[in-house]
Order: C-alpha cells, then structure tokens, then sequence
C-alpha cells in the first residue's frame, strides 16, 4: 500500500519536546520560534526530516504552523483542520487557532514584547512571508532574527536522515522535449530579461527541466534538488550524488554541471559577485537565499520560477500520455466501481477496505508507480469532510442509504490522475439525488464550457457554481487546479477559483471537481480532469474560442441524476461523456465488468 | 437640447496651436509635455477650461492624451477611438496610436535623448500615473518635470474662465443622511486607521459627503471642489465663493469650513506640519497633492477615497428614489418606443430626430434636471460602435430590416437612469434575432443570478457572456458599471467585469449591459440598472443569498426573441419582468401609448 491508515495521532509527546525547545530559546535569547510545516522547497509533500511540526507537536495536517514562546505557544491551522488538530494536539501546551481569522503576526504582536526576539529557520520560509512577518514586527517592535540552525533539529533526537532515492531519468517519450530544448526556452527567457541566472527552488521545476523524477517525498515524484540556470551555458544542480546512477550521472552530465548540496551557498557566493541580475521566486524561494545574495555586487530581481508556466503547458507527446494514463486509470476505476456496486449492497464494506481495493485494481495494470496523493475514502458523513483520511480509529461502513465520497488518484510513467466519484450506496433520497444533479450542473458547466483567448480560472469558476447559488448553496473550495505530467498533482499557475487570475491556454491540465457538503450527512463531489483546447469552430462563430477535452473517464453515477433537473444541452454532454466512456474503456473490460459498465454508461432520457 | 448634434471635429487648429507649444517648451529648456484629457478632479466630464486636449488637437473622445515633442508628436486614443481621432486631428501633426498596444511610455523612451526633460502638469495626473511614468523616465534616463504653470494655458488665448454654476442643496429627502452624519462617519473610519485628516479631490464624493450638487460639468450635477477631512472637527471646503448663495451658505458653515480654492495650498502646508498621517487616494488625487505635502512633518498615507465605498451602498431613502426616478424615466422610455414604432416604419425618421424625440419625453416629466450622458442614437452599422455619437454629418436614418440602439439616461433629483434598448426597425433577419436572444440570455444571466456574500462582479461577469462564449461570440466592454444616486452615471468601486474585484453588496446600483457588434451590420446591447439586494429565501437554501432587483422598467423588443433557444427559466423570468413593467409602466399611459405597451408586454410562449 503506497498509504497508511494507521491512527498517528500522539499528543503526549508535546509538552517534553517544547519544554526542551524553550531551553534553545533561552540559550539564544530568543522569545519564539517559528515552526511551519515547510521543507526547504515548500513542497507539498515533506520528507520524514522535514516533520518537523507534527514531531513537535503531534499535528499532521499538510499546512499549519507552530509558534513557540517562552510562556505559551499556539498552533495555527486552517479550517480544515480545526476539527482533527485537537485530537492529535497537547492543548494544555498548545492553543490551537484557525488561520485567517486568528493571524501568527496578531499573537507575535500579543505574546511578545518590544524589543524581544522571534528566531526563525530562513529555509523554510519564503521571502514573501518573511517580508509580512517583517513588517508586522516592525509595527510591533520586535526583532526578528535568522537562525543557522534550526532549534527542533538541535533538539530531535533521531531526526530521519534526508532522503536520498536514486533519481531516474525521465524518457523522451514520456516528457516530448529533451532538457537541452527546455534549458535553450529559458535561456531566451533570461536573455531577453537581460538576467544573469535564476535560481530553481522548486524540485518539481527541476524534475521538468532535466526530464529526471525521484522519490524523495510521498506521492510525487521528486528529486530533492536545487539549481541555478545561467543565462548562457549549463546549469549547475545541486544534487546529492549517492541517488545518481553511474548512467543517470551520465546522462545528466551532458545537459548540466552536477555539483554537491553543499556546494550551494559558494556557489550563490560566486553568483552575488558577478554583477549580473539574479533572479529568484518571492512566492516559492526560502528567504536563504535572498539572505545568501543581499549585500552582494549582483542585483536580485524577484519574478516567478520561470519553469511553472512552461511546465503548465503540455506538449503533444506528455498529452498522449496523459490520455493513456487517463484511459487505464479508467478501467481501473471501472472495475472499482463494478465491485462497489456489487459488494457494498451486503453492507459490510468500509472505507479502508475500499481504499485498499481501489490501490489493487490500480497496481493491477502493472503500471501504478505511486497514488497521487492519499485516498479520500468518505462513507456518509465522513465525505462531507473536505480533506477526510480515513484511519482505523474512523474507518466507516458503507451504509445502504448513504453516499460513498472517493477521491483519488494515480502516478503513472505517462500521467497524473485525480478523480473524484460520488456514488449510491442503495437507495438515494430524493435531496441526494437534488443535490448530485445540481453538482453535476455545476460540473457540465466547466466542462462544456466554450470561452476565449485570455479567459482566466476565476471566470470559469461561477459556471460551476451558478446553479448551487440559484438553490441557495455552494462549496467552499477551488473549483479546479493544475496537474503535473506524472509530477504534482497540484501544480500552478493556472486555477479555477476565485483567485484563478492566469489565462487558461491550451496545453493546460486542469481539474474540475464542484462539490456540496452536508454537514454530518453526505459529501458530493464530481471531478474530472480536462485539458485545455481549442474548439471546434461552431457555424456562425466569429472568434477563436478554447474549450475543455475532459480526460477522466469513468461514469458519473445516474442514480444520483435528477434527469428533469437538466437542460437539454447539459443531459447531450451527460450522455455523449457517457457513450465516450463505453467506446473507450468497454473494450477492455470483461464478463461482469463490462456489463456494469454498459448499464452505467446507458442514455438518461429526458423528463 | 442638453446635447449638440454639431460637427466639432476641426483638424485646422492643431499645426499652428502645437507650434505655438513648441516655442514654450524651447524657452523652459523642454523636451515635450504631456496633455491629458483631464481636470484637477479627475472628472469624466471636464469643464470647457479643462478642454486643453481638444483646443489642441481637435479630438474629443472622453480619455486621450497627446504628448508634444520638438520634433514629433502623438495622440493617444484606446479602441473606442481609433476611427474617430483621424477624422478630427490634423495626421500630419499627431501620429495617432492605440493605447495600450501603444504605450505613451514606449513613446518617450523611443523619442526623448537621455537626460532630456519631459514638462508635466501636477494639477491633471494621478498620483499613481505619475508614478508609472516616473519609472518609465528612471528606465530611460529621462527627467520628468513638473510645472507651475500648464503650458496650454499659457498659449490659449480666450481660455474659458472656470465655471461657476450654483451649488445647491440636495435635501434630505433625496439624500436620505444629513451632511453631518455621514462626516462622523468618516471620522469614526480615521480615528480607527488612526489617520488626522483625508484629502478629497472627487467633487462627486464632497457632493455626496455634503448633500450638494452643482453644474460646473456637462451631464453629471457636480460642484467642483476640494475638502480636507480631519479625523475630529469640521472639514474644510475648498469652493468658490460666488457659487454660493447665502442660505447655502448658511447651511454649509454648520457641517463645514468654507474657505476659497486659493487658500488650498496654504491650508496643505499647514496640515503638512501637523506630524500625523494625511491620507491621499493615489488613483484619484493629482500628484500636486502629493508634492505639496512631500517633505513635510506630515506621513503621507495611500488609500482609497472613503466616500467611494460608502457612497455606492445606498440608503433607504435613496432606493426609493431611484425606484421612483426608474418609474419616471420607463414611463418616458415607453412613450418613446411607442412612438418610434409607430413613426419608424415611414423609414424617415433619423438617429437626430430619435434622440431629440427622447429627450422631449424626458423633459414632459417635468422632472429632468439632465441628461446623464450624451445619448447614443445609432441606426443599422453606427449601432456596432459601442461609443457612437451622433452629428449632423453622421446623422443615419432609421431604415426597414436594420436594428436601431438606443443607450440613454436622465438625471433627476431623486435618482440617475442609464437604459439600452435595441428595435428592430421593420422586419429582422433570424441572425438578428439569434444574436440578440444571446445577448438576453447573458442579460437574464445576470438579472436572475442569486449569488452568495464576498460575490465580485468578476463573478457575475461570465454569466452575461456564457451564452454569447457557447456560439463563438464575445463583446470588448464590461457588463455593468456602477451608477450614482442624482450623480455620476458612472461611478466606482463596483463593476460587473473582467476586474471587478469588488465585492458586491446590497445597496449597490449596477448596470446590466451585454451587447454583440456586427462590424459594418448592426450593434445589440441590453442593458437596464440592477439593484443588488438580500435575495428572497428559497427552499432548501442554505446559505444567505444576494440577487438584482431590476430597476429599469421597459419592454425588451418581443419581435427579435427567439423564445426557442431560451429556457423555460428565462423565459419565465423575461415574461415576469413584462408583466411588472405592465403593472407599473402602463397605469401611467393613456391610449395609444397604452396600447403600445400591452401588447409590448405579452407573455412569450414556448416553444
């Protein structure tokens, strides 16, 4: 099983390790310490010796931040998390507050006084936000210092060593651009900018740019790594060598100078002197290496990881590839859901026996490298959790009468899945079925939807929601994000939310995952991915237009569709998805799988 | 008339008047000076003293701006104007470029020699503009100068006197909030933000802020001023004191200090040693302001005028009046569509006479103090140009088989109207009629939307293109703008739009106008004022909705609906909207008119 269910929840360790923490404190004459869940990429998935809030405080959220001062320390988590950080949280030692409404910089300014002193880990955090906590210290008098170690590694005994899985080589026929194209578009990028070099923080850049993934973080296949891009001639990475294969080494060698980790601050100390504009990423670089430049001959220029937006756009080859991971990842999910319908009338399923199975069916296609992320296995009113991870302490039955929330997805060679399906168990009521339809609305919305040259995320993000606003509803997340091409499962610049102010261009993989949350009761939620292209011309259409090619394919359940509550053209795409799905998974299915799939994928008729 | 149909375009001027400026800009050892088509308030109407881009030039568009080079010059026009310029400005004199493909900044680097200077009027640009520019002059090593005195007005011979109509009051009864009431709320705003005083050079804001108006500018009923907002005590006005009668006067000294415009920079130099923070709006205030208190004890704080956000939610009294001044003006409205279908099909009837024929029903309410901006009377292919103005030489007549648009409005006491309607004139084809239920669909998209709290217009805005998006079409302006109450026609923070990043609120007065434009054919526009409101509860609803309560009251033109490609919910809510303009509209009409409006107002079927 590439997840654990385990139940990792262990306040008891808290209240010893911040009283050693406060010795540090003390011993550096600081008031606080910044603990954020962060590595020194600000991936989304952290190494063991990146845990550093959860050893300290028991919490495993995927953000959150500690704050810990000599007298009181606090835990700052979003909403959603303010449920599952009490249990998993000492809060005699830790008073657990809910971000944005409680900010870290208001409790700074509560808790400590002028003059006093914050320390903090500039690995960890970006520039942006050390300019925040700056300026909110600076309102308040207080001091806020770098410090070259960091106080929990100084205090954790058997800290895990960094990782170090061997790196492998991407191939060309899964990426589509040898590195030494990708490096020649950013070289062009910098000579145009009249910049010296970039530095490249961010492992999943790197693994793009050099068509090299690894295994260093769950999930998502990284290479721990760093870069600096010069304007003209070979990177340099910063690489660990011990994961590189004598061939792996090789191949690299051509494109780049491979040097040490340790290598890395002379090497910034070199690049501060050659009086040439660097650039760095304020929203993703760690204030390091701001820290590591200032005060040297060069210019630091911040602009973005010039990687994120090329590596948005897929070439033809990485969207072969993701319809081939996305039709096998189908048949998989077809087989699932042929199980679950057959097996979940005994009423004994649960939502780890569910997980586990769906993980089988994936491995079974022989080409499962990692799941994208940890299943989302939500039975009743575990699904109206947003971000629920079922373990032994809350694993449910899969009741007749209820929904069955799973969101889930794979790593293949060829592509990244994210799929979210939302399914009967028995007989659905009549407002379940209400609310699916209106989801499902919302979903065709995106889905169907035409729209033109510089349309942006934020202006598709109300066609998912226009029909759950008509019903007085909504969800409170994103609509869609960015997927890698078997990298990140959650990969920017492009977003459909409120914030989606990037324009959506063809090439790009998106997701499209409306929801309805019933508190205690059920969670709907249908996603697919889709891909960003341009349109068919339609008669009479006088401007180029784009639309979505939906990339997932596995059928949306028709006992939850309220067919009466969907308009002609909304039930065309239902039905036409469906009859897609039949003619491109049917034949790889057999026997009972197929005849599932084909009742599942019948017309709905109108009402 | 309060509108000219004159042919104002006159080429001639331009030659001689720019050497003229040239002379001036040798004797202040200058390389060019900017003229922009603005006043010291940033107004949208500028006072015929302002006019300094059109003495100039011959352009008379409502944005531009000109620089004067000693060896070249250009004009700077946005889309909306390429077509119009030419004809007015003397080519050979002003090359004429397209903002923003073409940028005045661009220009300068591209024309001044480094270390030459470019001369400024502080007076006439944003704080925020000079600020760009100032950047563009670092880039280029180029000076940028203000002056003292405008080198327009030093060669403009017969320059009109500035205006000096009389400001009078705007009673309570319209205004719904005394003067002094509103100013402790702006008070209460300072003494929070802990700023000493605020700068206001809006005269729409100190017209709100004190229940006056005035007519110093064309159309919109402005007094043209300045204030100065201490945190405690009264504000000071600076104002003309022949524009005020004595029981103005009188009334004003309660709630105000009234002190003549030339005491203003001497009143800023006091404030500037009042060592607290001053706070300036840099995208309205002039960098005059700026530079005034530059250098002085005084922090110069940034941030938005205060009155804009507290002025665009209205009151009570003030919805009543604007229901009320909506009521007058349908009335208005539908004796004039009445009167053009009876007299259109003659084929004589032309876009002059039109427009004359609107606002003599407009007058016989007998409560037209204006109109709230020129109106645009465009037949057949003037109807495609969205800001078309109608002259003597323009002047189109109405013929059979052709679409007439009509975007008009009036400014009454209690209230300011903005309405489109597009007629078809004799029989229309089926693509008029397709393109025009397309634009209804996206005008009903946005008048029937229900919508959650934190909603911004840019999340309204796809909802009004969707259905244009879906056949390949698209309009090139935003959907709605916010509109005054008995003040400006066009007024911020809100608009329905690709930026329109505020949020929107109950209160708030929007317009709703998706258009299509048939280049060389014909123009479709719809648009009526929406009231955002607290929205009716529906069942099963969950969460607090918004919705638009539709103000304006007129039919939309039945005969070029093609009910087929409406849905029954659209439909219903257009048939909703005849019966209520039926029911409120029609016991104000007698005979004929009345007539008109019944069969105007028929319910659509299905089909």
């Amino acid at each position: 099983m590439f997840q654990s269910f385990k139940d990792i929840a262990d306040p008891s360790k808290g209240g010893p390790r911040v009283a050693r923490l406060r010795k540090e404190l003390k011993s550096r004459n600081l008031a606080a310490f910044l603990v954020p869940h962060a590595d020194e990429h600000q991936n989304e998935y952290v190494p063991p010796n990146a845990e550093r809030l959860s050893w300290l405080t028991g919490f495993t959220g995927s953000a959150g931040i500690a704050i810990v001062g000599t007298g009181s320390a606090a835990l700052f988590v979003d909403g959603r998390y303010t449920l599952q950080a009490p249990g998993q949280v000492d809060t005699r030692v830790f008073d657990i507050l809910q971000i944005p409404r409680s900010k870290p910089t208001d409790w700074l300014k509560e808790t400590l006084k002028k003059g006093e002193a914050l320390g903090y880990d500039p690995r960890l955090h970006t520039i942006k936000a050390i300019e925040r906590m700056q300026k909110a210290a600076d309102d308040a008098g207080l001091r806020i210092i770098p410090q070259d170690e960091n106080l929990i590694d100084a205090i954790w005994k058997g800290r895990p060593a960094p990782p170090r899985a061997p790196v492998t080589l991407h191939p060309l026929k899964y990426s589509g651009e040898p590195a030494a194209k990708k490096i020649a578009r950013i070289h062009k990028q910098l000579m145009k900018a009249k910049v010296g070099a970039v530095i490249l923080t961010l492992p999943e850049s790197i693994a793009w740019l050099l068509n090299i993934r690894g295994r260093d973080v769950p999930h998502t296949p990284l290479p721990l790594c760093f870069a600096i891009i010069p304007a003209k001639g070979k990177p340099e990475l910063f690489i660990e060598p011990k994961k590189l294969s004598a061939n792996v080494r090789r191949t690299l060698a051509r494109d780049v100078k491979l040097r040490k980790p340790e290598d890395l601050s002379s090497a910034l100390t070199a690049l501060g002197n050659t009086n040439s504009k660097v650039q760095l990423d304020p929203d993703t670089a760690s204030q390091w290496f701001e820290d590591q430049l200032k005060g040297a001959l060069t210019e630091i220029v911040h602009g973005a990881d010039p990687c994120i937006a090329l590596k948005a756009k897929k070439n033809k080859i990485e969207i072969a590839g993701t319809r081939a991971a996305h039709k096998r990842d189908g048949v998989a999910m077809c087989r699932f859901l042929a199980w679950l319908d057959a097996n979940a009338p005994s009423g004994k399923l649960d939502e780890i026996g569910a997980a586990k199975k769906l993980e089988a069916f994936r491995r079974q296609t022989g080409a499962l490298k990692e799941i994208s992320f940890d299943t989302i296995s939500g039975a009743g009113a575990n699904g109206a959790i947003v971000h629920y991870r079922v373990s032994e302490s809350t694993n449910a039955t899969l009741k007749p009468g209820t929904l069955y929330l799973v969101d889930s997805g794979a790593q293949y060679l060829d592509g990244t899945t994210d799929i979210t399906r939302t399914i009967a168990i028995g007989e659905p009521t009549k407002n379940m079925r209400r609310h699916f339809t209106l989801v499902l609305k919302g979903h065709i919305g995106v889905g169907a939807a035409r729209f033109p040259k510089d349309t942006r995320g934020v202006d598709l993000d109300p066609l998912a929601r226009a029909p759950l606003w008509d019903a007085g509803l909504d969800f409170d997340h994103g609509t869609g994000h960015g997927v890698g091409s078997y990298l990140s499962v959650h990969e920017g610049p492009q977003s459909i939310s409120k914030r989606g102010m990037v324009a959506l261009e063809p090439g790009m993989i998106i997701s499209n995952e409306p929801g309805y949350y019933r508190k205690g009761d059920y969670g709907i939620r249908i996603e697919n991915l889709v891909l960003v292209t341009p349109a068919r011309k339609v008669k009479g259409g006088e401007r180029p237009m784009m639309s979505m090619e939906t990339l997932t394919l596995a059928p949306i359940d028709r006992r939850l569709i309220d067919a009466s509550l969907l308009t002609r053209n909304e039930l065309k795409w239902l039905n036409a998805y469906h009859a897609r799905v039949l003619k491109e998974i049917g034949p790889e299915l057999k026997g009972k799988d197929k005849a599932w799939l084909e009742q599942a994928t019948e017309p709905l008729e109108a009402t």
